[in-house]
């Protein structure tokens, strides 16, 4: 007999041979029917892979991670086989599960195929899937699997192959159709239900330029049709609010392949965008005690080097600069942190006068590959919302606790109230791996558990995620599409005052080391004007968006009125413009509609008598007619009901 | 018979070998005792200098640059016997008029000089002008120049007389003493009635590092000993208003070796002093129809070869940056125009559209050889208060007055209220040397003299001075202690719209280039407020200063009632803080007048009890008990006096 022990720590005792299928089985029908793939002693089995010794089990139905991979990966198969039966002669190399679906990469041979064959392919892959053939692992000797895929000529099997092990290659067979193959998989194709090719593109074999190009098939398969049906309607969603999509519809930003590729420039409208954040930022940041610096955009290398910056990023980042006269070398700053310490240093503190909380918003450069680049999420120069607190080990707890409040202040104010946290704390088993002493580090990470707890944030221990030099807490939001982004993150130092020897005099008149805390509750300017983006869909609060109002003159005679309501709305504060364009009014509130303004001021021949405008709300709505006074009122409200003031209560 | 044309057109006649104090004699005898130097045909000539031909001849009194000029030269002769006197030995080398005053470089031999020798050089040197002794010229030839300087072993004078031609040489003689000179001088010694030795520096032979290291002795002189003292009163003055000196006193920025020289880091008060005159502009720029955009602050190197700044700044600059995996070139950018222009070219313009005024608080980085940089005055990172309008050449003309009114505005707002302007336009006799058609140049030198004019400007019109893309018109502010800076450019340009291809679509439905206008206000913010810190020797605008009031608790038991005040003062919108060390109420006013803090509002027992503040503002006055709403009174009153709102009117 062996003992099975399962996640509630429950053990179960059985013949050797017994299957994960039949312990869920045991457990409960409901489960046995949606088990869809096991780990049995950290390794990926299959759900009818004979288990041979003791050891732990784990289940897993597609609500787990691991349960969608094993389907996509098992579904990925079934696209084979198609593609295989529908294109005589291709060479199929690896077809992996990803984040969302799975792909097959094929050298096509002789073939073309684009979007127009995707439906023959996905009809037959789902008359496969209905065929209800199990997956069936089976282990082959590398001679065997050689001559195997020699016979069909398939030059990649074959490069994979010779890169294994004998005793160490299966195939997986399902229906008439096998494959190289470590397993992981459902129990049946029958499982799949709905299957949908997304979409084509270029591969390189091994993902090197100068082997052969094959076709990357991407697609998705579900349990339910439904499911995809929910997909499919989630993507077209994310299509629309594609940031860069709705960034160049709103003139918010733009990239010049002169300027360089990963560097934004900011348009009229984004310009303001992100001014009113980083004011809205700034007041707040006040009111917290902080204190805003200016560093400038480079540094010696010298400053790198005693950051350990260079060490770590210097050979991969944008090299340094050199100077025409004189031997020095200068880097672009990839971080504020180190011009922060110099700050600091700048004159000597007493424990009286900490906290320091230095604020800029700093815009860094980093190297990243052109590849890797992707609107203003993935860039080469972004401006962080960067603070670095310097305290005493015993303010720690207070600080950790206010940069929370702060931060869920601009994430509540910016209509994210879906969030949770991971709290990154040292590995038990590897202190040696830490700097700083056992003591600081005890207290750091009781300050950040005893602080999430607190503030009643919904977080996660991750025990070994902690950066060598301090505990973290990472901010996750969902946005409105239920996609998690991973936003501003607060983070304990205990390395870069040793670096830079920061001090500051104790109550003892000694000197002591500060701790240091790095935060950024926006992440950067980039990166959450992006998210922003896809989050409201362009419909940003109306507090912060660029033109909250326009007015739009029926025809010229009007203008003048026109001109006389935005002075007034500018009197008000309402951010407004007059198109006074020789267009239609119904283009007019087109193009505003596009340009999701959220508030459409029409003026003509009543309005301009009874000194009112029109009131249109974006996205429909009439609001009927109105003195300025009163759509200003209603404004007001509006804002009102959403951004409160940080820490009101004073 | 010659004839010779004075400065106002008249001409007339003498007989060849009339020197320029005869002709000064026979226009008035107060002239003639004030006459210093003279130019002929525009070429320099000593008063004594008889003139042979038809010519055109400048008078030059103390009053002149010029005259000033021959005055400190001849000054430096003085100088030089002096030293040649009280050292015996010596080796004399250069000795030019500089701005204020004149140096002479001198190999000292086996002898040193410090300061306490310097009253005795300088009683010397009084002692030489009394005797009244002219100034001689004499043309020598090469071989008896080079026969003089080898009898005294003069390694350096020979090598100065080597690299001239013969016939080209002249030696100055007064009283015993003789030297190798171009000319240039005062008639007599009699003249100098005050001189000052200033300081001692060392100064390589030709500024070349590896060539022998001389001493260069720095001195003054002056007409009359009363100009002298106001000279050295100036001095000390500008010596405690040296904005280094203020910047560290009041904490406003600072420079850290690793980070770099050359590249400031604005400290918190600094910080918020800057952001401060950064919204002042934003606001009236809002007001004005500005925009602001946000650019990287680097560019692909195409980018600056396409503007024309790679090659004429490339080379002696900061060099490019490469990328590790890619093959690319980046630069620092030295201007934010390129950047601008191609923001303007991401969506076409109707002229409907036009004027589009595009400004940016843009960080741009130059190469300065370190021995060049100076405090803020000459950095080698600096944010300009840029922004670039892009106009029709029709519209040119109403853009220049609007600017115009814009900088005057940012002027006085900050307390210069004396400045003059100079109007740079071509020379007319090199047409071929810009670019642009002579319409526009002249539609826009009529646009800027036009619009100086209407603005009550007191301006000059230089002709050769403009650019080779178009004219400009820069500001000159007289700062507190008289000295002259050169502060906002507005400049017309042709030459970036053309490389750029910026179009845009005239009424005709033709694409036309529009013209461009580049203009800072402030310059930069570096520079800016340097200068704003020796004008106002760092008692700031009520309204700017970061830091408008600090309330004092007397003990202790008064810091609560403090705190309070601070909160009142907050809700008033005042920036102030508490002194809340445990020092004596006398140490923290003391610390508060360095600090330049405008206000002090002490606490104590009867205050507390009142419900008041007692009021003391900086550099003297108790302005007595008041009430916290009466303070911030005071407060407002004194803002709105000296901030208008830019054009309030509207």
């Amino acid at each position: 007999m062996i003992n099975i022990t399962l996640p509630d720590g429950k053990v179960v005792r059985y013949a050797p041979g017994v299957t994960p299928m039949e312990v869920a089985r045991d457990i409960s029908e409901g489960l046995a029917r949606n088990v869809i793939s096991a780990r049995f002693n950290n390794r990926k089995v299959e759900s009818q892979t004979p288990l041979e010794e003791d050891g732990d089990l784990v289940l897993y139905t597609w609500q787990d991670d691991e349960g969608k991979k094993a389907f996509w990966h098992s579904s990925s198969h079934v696209l084979a086989q198609a593609l295989e039966e529908l294109y005589p002669g291709i060479k199929l190399t690896i077809g992996p599960a990803i984040d969302s679906g799975f792909y097959y990469d094929v050298d096509f041979m002789e073939h073309t195929i684009s979007e127009k064959d995707f439906p023959a392919i996905e009809k037959r892959a789902l008359e496969i899937a209905r065929g209800k053939h199990d997956f069936v692992m089976r282990e082959v000797s590398k001679a065997d699997a050689l001559a195997y895929y020699g016979n069909q000529g398939n030059e990649y099997k074959l490069e994979l192959i010779e890169n294994l092990q004998d005793g160490d290659i299966t195939f997986c067979d399902h229906d008439t159709f096998t494959d190289l193959c470590r397993g992981g998989h459902i129990p049946n194709t029958g499982l799949i239900r709905a299957f949908k090719i997304l979409n084509v593109a270029g591969a390189y074999w091994r993902g090197d330029e100068n082997r052969p190009q094959l076709t990357r098939v991407y697609g998705i398969s579900f349990p339910k049709q439904k499911d995809l049906t929910e997909y499919l309607e989630l993507l077209e969603e994310a299509k629309k609010r594609d940031h860069r999509k709705l960034g160049k519809e709103l003139e918010l930003f733009t990239f010049s392949a002169r300027v360089g590729q990963g560097l934004p420039l900011w348009l009229p409208k984004g310009a303001a965008l992100r001014e009113r954040l980083e004011q809205f930022l700034k007041k707040a940041q006040r009111k917290a005690g902080y204190e805003m610096v200016v560093s400038p955009h480079i540094g010696q290398k010298e400053l790198y080097v005693t950051s350990g910056h260079y060490a770590k990023y210097g050979e991969d980042s944008f090299q340094p600069i050199h100077t025409p006269k004189e031997d020095e070398e200068f880097l672009l700053k990839p971080m504020n942190c180190p011009h922060h310490c110099e700050i600091y240093r700048a004159r000597p503190f007493s424990y009286r006068e900490l906290p320091k909380r230095y604020a800029e918003f700093g815009t860094v450069y980093r190297y990243e590959q052109s590849g890797e680049l992707h609107g203003l999420t993935r860039v080469r120069g972004f401006t962080q919302d960067d603070a670095h607190i310097f305290c005493t080990p015993e303010q720690l707890d207070q600080e950790f606790k206010d940069v929370i409040d702060l931060s869920l202040y601009v994430l509540t104010s910016l209509g994210f109230d879906q969030f949770t946290a991971q709290v990154s704390v040292r590995d038990p088993e590897t202190p040696e791996k830490y700097i700083g002493t056992a003591e600081n580090w005890e207290r750091a990470e009781a300050a950040i558990i005893g602080a999430a707890r607190e503030k009643g944030l919904d977080f996660a221990i991750v025990p070994g995620e902690a950066a060598f030099y301090g505990p973290k807490l990472d901010f996750m939001v969902k946005d409105a599409l239920g996609r998690q982004w991973q936003l501003g993150t607060i983070q304990v130092d205990y390395n870069l005052p040793e670096r830079f020897d920061l001090t500051y005099k104790g109550s003892d008149n000694e000197l002591h080391r500060p701790v240091m805390i790095h935060r950024a509750p926006f992440g950067s300017m980039e990166r959450f004007v992006a998210l922003l983006l896809e989050h409201t869909g362009g419909n940003f609060p109306l507090w912060l968006t660029p033109q909250q109002a326009i007015v739009l003159p029926v025809s010229e005679k009007h203008e003048n009125y026109a001109q006389k309501v935005l002075k007034s709305l500018e009197n008000h504060e309402i951010r407004a413009l007059v198109d006074a364009r020789s267009e239609t009014v119904g283009r007019k509130i087109r193009e505003a509609e596009i340009q999701k303004v959220p508030f459409m001021l029409i003026v003509g021949d009543q309005e301009m008598e009874e000194g009112t405008v029109s009131v249109r709300r974006h996205g429909g709505g009439d609001l009927g007619t109105l003195s300025v006074d009163a759509f200003s009122d209603l404004v007001s409200k509006e804002i009102n009901s959403t951004l409160k003031s940080f820490k009101s209560e004073v």
